[in-house]
């Protein structure tokens, strides 16, 4: 729990209204940025602008207070948050006051954060990698006396796996895990495993492997947790499907449609391996085609920019056909942090997801598709249309907690 | 009706399928294009793109086929419709071979073009003026043996007129237009008027008085034609409707919204006087507002730039505020002929005002906002939720013609 | 003298290599940016990126170092250096770190800033101002042995007064001056006749009156000072003169160049002021048409949108026609805060003024155009032309030093 | 000759004024625009607007009349011009009145086209498609009795062949040549060769191998022919040569210069192979580097978009740091007909080679690096100080004629 306490928390209040979010990449710059958010969102020294979930559409539904909200994680690295958040501030990404108010925060979260798993140092059988990781959030659980954890991942993006066996069979896949030989997984799929071993809700933000794994997803429905994906949709993905279907809507026909995204900062520094990079494009142009049509010419770079750190570019470039033939043009070129545009997603996900969970919601839900590039359980990718989803299924499970909350003072402790 | 006959015109179908376009300043640009596009369509020489109504969405909705709708108007240009479209070949905005292919179709349509209301050169009560375009409207509909016609205004925006009382009360509207000394109405009413005495149904496609006077729209109402307004949304305002919401779904704030809008041709010059501008501003910003709020900073401006012909660009600058006030620009550019973004939306009004009418609706159809910058009966700006509601509209509107009509075969002649 | 010495001051340089820079607004953003670029430069604690005269192109000419110029100056405004240094750093414009190591150098040069000249509240003769302007440069060059002192003038933009005959009469001018009921004369000629007076370089860094007037002129050519202006070239203009003469040199034809400008800040509260913008507009559009030719159609608009603060965006939009009429358009979108890219501009201007007026050149400047909209002495706007007479101008006037420097010890001790 | 004589061809001037022009590549659409523009233009049917020496900078200089050049060349394709340049009519590229009025220049010209030589379908020695080809161009010089021609190499990009020693050898290219089973060269060093066996003028439009091989370099020095390259710099390379001057002279830091090029046509389909874009994108990148810096971050993408047809449109994302460290983002959008920026400096490099023939230049002239991305005999990239040089020497050359034309009616016979 934060150590601030805000009029939010009322002393009546049962413990186990609290929910965990365990962010795997705990120390990278979303890490960060969720961590210095959370606590100074939670102490209202600033509002929670950039979350989805604190909007007017959600009045009414029980989430989980921000303050109610417990930040752990695992990281292969051992940078304390506080340095990196005073690596943000320098940037001219977080304002250095809240650096400052949240010191105590970061801190707090920090000795949340235990290893993370490196497929590069590991050794012997993976399970023994599953079975840590997971212990590692069973503990923060029991230790805050967490009603429900919800298990995150933002650690960088992977490369694509070459198909094997094991990733289309449980048993399998039990067995790669345990043989001290064993093909090394990605390392997503540990980290999914943990989630599922753990009993936590899960959310995969990035384009990786993790529960794409017909053998990994197998588990988790049989698990029966609460799951979301995949790539976070946050920016240039984002305004695509916000404005492609006003282009069918219209009746133009989409020529082409071409990207190139400028970033620097770690992430920039990843995409720029041309293997790690294939997930992600090839998870941004699918929903473009979806909407406008396989025909659609999409050429889409990446380019590493150290220079620009943290803030991405993205220029696209549209070229439709309407009457007559006659030709139109649209451009946009959106820029902003990349990591301030992830952020709230991860506190939006942590409280949908524990929603959900309360709710007695198992297995995928589509309806979260509204956060990513890469819906899983969906074929929607139409902004407006996964707004609309989202909402009716934000109250719909509301409806769910009611029906099922006894007293009813429970159910107050929740809400904005 | 089109001189060069169809497969579509099967030769049983009964000739009052047929549905006249009555377009106020039908040798202008945009006319000029409408009558070319539904020429060049109606015989299959061109697909139907920029139509809204030719989508999939539509389908098993009984419009009036392309080849069924008879163009003709009113304006106070004498060019034939011939060199007009020659002018448009040449600024490079019609592809020549349209052109050529439509010369039947543009002599036929030029025909039924009749001289337009000039207030700088009426004498007399303007109710004469009033009567006299009536006549030609249902001459034109007798003529043609057309089941109806639908009115669209494409004039030139007007100043924005001071108000007056007769503006609200139809009693002292009557007296105006009765009296040879009666002060000038706006010509946009007078366009309005002999609408409402044909019976025809209307749409307004300019920012002009028109519909908007209380008294003119109760004159329309106790008539019982079917319309809808008012000023197309083609360019930059399509786009802003289509991309605030997503801001407003991310929880991100808009702090401004500047934009500035270069165009020549016939429209830029009538935009280029301040008094005529203001109601277009006005329109354009509305919309903006009601999504974002009204605290929005939105400096607009177009501009008369004459060498650009006919070709629109339209800058917008947007800043939102993000995660921990995080700043997040996006900015979007434009570019298209304008009149080819007007023209396929004229077809679409009359097809749905004709089978509105059809269904037997009355009154204004606020689901037809969708084609509109300040939607008339309608307080939806939201692109996709217009797209929604045109579309549920669409069906229900189907629904209703099918359960009027005992015999199948008039349905069947409907249809994309 | 800033305080903290460098290994720059060697101890036996004279003290009367000192030159003071006089900054009428002193007090404002461009102001606060001078004195923390100043202190931090002239400590070696940042580089002299972005001024001119740091470049390789000077090396060899004696201009007065960094660490060897002093800060004073006029404002209205009673608020701190250190107050606005702070405020700009919470804006994001300054790093807070460089506004903490300048705290010194910030409060030495508030305590060399005088109440300024403010006509609203003037009484009794306008040369006593004059002279109590005056006698506050004489007093700050003898305080600290300044062997010269550069008054720039960086106060708000003011509106273009009305034609007058005390504006092209030198004796009129002193009349009116006298005169306790005399008519009031824009503030930045008393400014700029308070230069004069004190015999200081003079440089205009606004597009206002001062000594466009041919009174005010004729006395600074009496007195002997040297000047140069007017309206610092520091964005937008400064691509257009970059870039037209590109589209001369191709043959082609520029049909327009529209532009839209966005930015908050003080600058853009005054620039909303429709006077006060006018003369800055005349200002921007006169280089233009003397590259690309008078039939230009050029709109141009300055939009106050205060939540982009100090962040100036401007968009330009360049119709040119190429070979057999074909359409060429490029697009420029610049953004920058206006007060950085300013800031050095004025160090500069005080490098080189005092290089000229130590070389024994009087009057009028015209090769120092390069740093301006609207060059005074000179009808030269491209960019690139500028560059290489201030190029040969710095030179020469280098020769013209050596030439009068009998002991080598004194220009030994100028440089970078 | 073309087949319209004008007023500009007087009777009694002497037939060796004549001058010719010959493409390879002569029916690329290039070659097409030239063949339209050179006869429309001869014919003063359009201003010879995009043509450099039309400019005002020219006057005085005894240029051959663009009436006075006759085109010729080689080609793979068989299409006839009248055929390609209907294309490019119905693409919207050339105004079908021009191809129109061309129609008897297209033919004419394209009788002088002969069969271009063809790699992968050559036998025998290579040194006999030398002597057929130059025999051609003797042929053409003959039978139009020209005084001199200028060979424009404006064929498709070619892959950067990998270094031979016969690349550096002329005995050994001699040898290579001689040889039935040679190894094969690439086609352009085959043009230059034959270019330099007729002892023509000779201009390398692309970014291929031909003279930058120091053994072909040899050969045409030797033959004393006189020669200009490489690689037309005709959109986004000509921009960053104007602009990135501007940044270093006002001592801003370039850390970073993007871009993204679309297009279509045939070039975009070309490039869109990675080897053959490869050396054109060390040709767009190498001027930048040598203007900014090495340290410049300058990813730069060129993507294959069909359906854009040949417009070409490039973004550019520049980030500088300013003073103080602040940030600094300027981007560029150009959107232009490729064909059309290319084909007057097609004319300008005939006219400009014609002319230091007369004059007796022999070997490269450096001075036509304003035309080129990677000018051959020059480190100037900056392009303003290409057009002072240009410019200089052009008058010079003209200087040279003067003084070598003993009949003063020779160089009358000159001029625009």
């Amino acid at each position: 729990m934060l150590d601030t306490p805000t009029q939010a928390q009322a002393p009546g209040r049962p413990a186990d209204d609290r929910v965990g979010i365990w962010l795997v990449g705990g120390r990278g710059s979303i890490g960060t940025t969720v961590a210095v958010g959370l606590h100074v969102i939670a102490n209202e020294l600033a509002a929670p602008t950039g979350c989805t979930t604190a909007g007017d559409a959600f009045v009414g539904v029980p989430l989980p207070r921000f303050a109610d909200l417990v930040l752990g994680g695992h990281d292969i690295s051992a940078t304390p948050l506080v340095r990196r958040a005073g690596q943000l501030a320098d940037s001219g990404m977080i304002p250095p006051r809240l650096v400052a108010a949240a010191q105590a925060g970061l801190e707090q979260a920090d000795r949340e954060i235990r290893p993370g798993y490196d497929p590069a140092t590991h050794e012997g059988a993976q399970a023994d990698a599953v079975h840590r990781l997971a212990a590692d959030i069973t503990g923060f659980r029991a230790r805050h006396g967490l009603r429900t954890v919800v298990v995150v991942d933002v650690a960088s993006t992977e490369a694509i796996p070459e198909d094997r066996p094991e990733f289309h069979d449980p048993d399998l896949l039990t067995q790669v895990l345990a043989d001290p030989d064993g093909v090394l997984l990605p390392a997503s799929v540990i980290t999914a495993l943990a989630a599922i071993e753990s009993g936590s809700g899960y959310a995969c933000f990035t384009p990786s492997a993790a529960m794409t794994l017909p053998s990994v997803r197998a588990l988790a429905d049989a698990r029966g947790i609460v799951f979301a994906g995949q790539d976070g949709k946050t920016g240039e993905t984002l305004l695509r499907t916000a404005i492609a279907p006003m282009f069918v809507a219209r009746g133009m026909h989409v020529h082409s449609w071409a990207g190139a995204n400028l970033l620097g900062g770690g992430d920039g520094a990843t995409l720029a391996d041309p293997e790690a990079v294939r997930s992600k494009l090839a998870s941004k142009t699918r929903g473009l085609r979806s909407l406008v049509g396989e025909h659609v010419v999409a050429p889409l770079h990446i380019d590493n920019v150290p220079d620009l750190g943290d803030i991405k570019t993205a220029w696209d470039h549209i070229h439709a056909e309407g009457f007559l033939g006659s030709r139109i043009t649209m451009q946009t070129i959106w820029s902003a942090y990349d990591s301030m545009l992830a952020a709230p997603l991860i506190l939006d996900l942590a409280r949908l997801l524990a929603l959900a969970e309360r709710a007695g919601v198992r297995g995928v839900v589509p309806e979260l598709g509204f956060f990513f590039k890469d819906p899983w359980g969906s074929d929607v990718h139409d902004f407006s249309q996964q707004t609309t989803e989202l909402h009716a299924w934000a109250h719909a499970t509301a409806a769910r907690v009611a029906a099922t909350t006894t007293t009813s003072g429970q159910s107050e402790a929740f809400g904005r």
